[in-house]
């Protein structure tokens, strides 16, 4: 299996209003230092999995609605609750769908999965991987 | 599948008697840094895998009692090759029963994997991933 | 001349409400990951700069009322531009202060310089560094 | 499943002669660094994956016929556009075959996978994982 | 002392032809991870050194020339070592001039002094630092 | 200002006698990753500060005697509190002292200052910087 891998951020604010999450209650924010990788089984007849500069394209175009945004104020995340697992499947979704229609090339609409990886701090991160149709 | 994943360290002495480890064979030491992923296949209604609160304390907890330590001099160590594959599988085990019972709150106790990654060098890691029941 | 170095992190959200900022006039928020660098000409007679423990303290201690909140909803920030080089000198004034008042041991009164780092994200950081009295 | 990872590193210039890529058509060069992950069920007798030492010999032995070239002018790429992606299956290719010759010790011929990661700037990345025979 | 420090990369060929440089005299090629820092005693009215985007378009700008490209075919380092070294020298010229000719905004034009860092390898990186007139 | 910095690791084991030490009196031990890096005002007539393989070799060599070993039971350290700092200043001096013998070339030589940085965790570092004669 290969895979291509790449990088982009942002910088947002949100709350998560429940108790559980303790003093992340309170309006805060972050970095996401946001990585995407993208599996096939077998290279494109140009020896790639993907172009890597269509993938960071394709994941700047991604994150660019959410930077400097405060995401509790954004319709989409109305009620949610936009933990760092949530973004991953969130972002995953977002960049699947961008594959499907052809905006890596057309060699993006034939991989086996991808995989988003969320880092939050030094200490943490969240990841969502899964198939791709 | 997501993930959460946190990071603690260690330093700690110990040797490796056995002359496959050559110069190791040597009382030395390392500095691990150790990173725990909590895999589950869906979100908890808190849409997260763990607290990662919660995962920082009990992989504290955990390392506690390895901190300032000569391995070596440990009971449940005597005659043990410890090497950093190992401790993977070492604190695999103590986190896997941490959350077996608990510790990382209920949510903690219907992970799919978890997987421990100990670096002890800018050039060398190791890891242990398994199911937990 | 000898340095010690310790990190530690915060998550906070705020705006920067001038038309300099672009888009990061919105509430937005940053993970700071923060490193103070403790500076002196000679070592303790304990072979230190500043005990690493109590500097990793101080720096806790520094960085906890920030940490979780809406820097645009504390007092100290009412009309102040939050920018990372600012929070450098905030947070530099308040460990020098600390450090003054023995809170790194009677070794922490005996400093030449510290400065404070701050990365914003993996391709933007700032630095304050100055003399303490 | 246990997994022991180890980094090199080389320097080298090529050029992709296709229009796909870009201004990448150009003759230029990249430092790669290598990460290889030996990956087996269970650890040895020795409570190893692999030696680490062993493992860093073996990928700097693969590494060197590559260091300081130029891949445009190797007579085994002749033709072929050197990819990120291609040149993880190249070094698996080569590891794989020196640990079933016995080049990592006789616990070599007994891995389940391998898997070699190339960095190629701060933002990207390319692996190929595989099994060995 | 206040400092903003950014990011930006380049992947370049070039060869160093003399035999001080051993196997390096061959043409081979390198990534390059440049970080410039900007210095000023004293933050401006918007409590910023420069503007971090303004910084980042100007780094961008002046490498872009470089990206993709055979040093040794550029008629600017025609007879020239494009060591390490030389290039944090050219890169800082070329940013200081920029910087002197307001392409960082009117702020720009203040600073004391610029750092540039280029790291080749995970083992390696070069600096310049120098004071901007 | 040139400068010209590289990187090796230790793995040593240690303890810190004294009661303002804490756990760290105990027998423990750390990996220390160590970057040193070399200053001059002019780069040499190779367009160098110096030689990048040869600060490599004379790093390694230095270190070496230090790999796998106890400190407190090595002669030169027989009552030192081998602390990080300490440590920093004995590189410095050893690699002082090598570059004054030729070990760097010629050009190591008329360097004008040396700084070690010794990185224990991903939360602390030391370093030594001083003119060399």
């Amino acid at each position: 299996m290969f895979s291509v891998e790449v990088r982009d951020r942002i910088m947002i604010a949100h709350s998560l209003p429940d108790p559980f999450f303790g003093p992340a209650q309170n309006m805060h924010g972050a970095t996401f230092v946001v990585d995407v990788a993208f599996f096939r089984e077998k290279l494109t007849r140009h020896n790639v999995v993907v172009d890597i500069g269509a993938a960071l394209s394709v994941l700047n175009a991604t994150l660019k609605p959410l930077a400097y945004q405060n995401l509790d104020a954004l319709p989409q995340f109305k009620g949610v609750l936009t933990t760092t697992e949530f973004l991953c499947k969130y972002i995953f979704d977002a960049i699947a769908k961008a594959a499907a229609k052809g905006a890596l090339g057309e060699d993006g609409t034939q991989l086996s999965k991808i995989r988003v990886t969320v880092t939050e701090t030094d200490l943490a991160r969240a990841s969502y991987e899964g198939p791709v149709a």
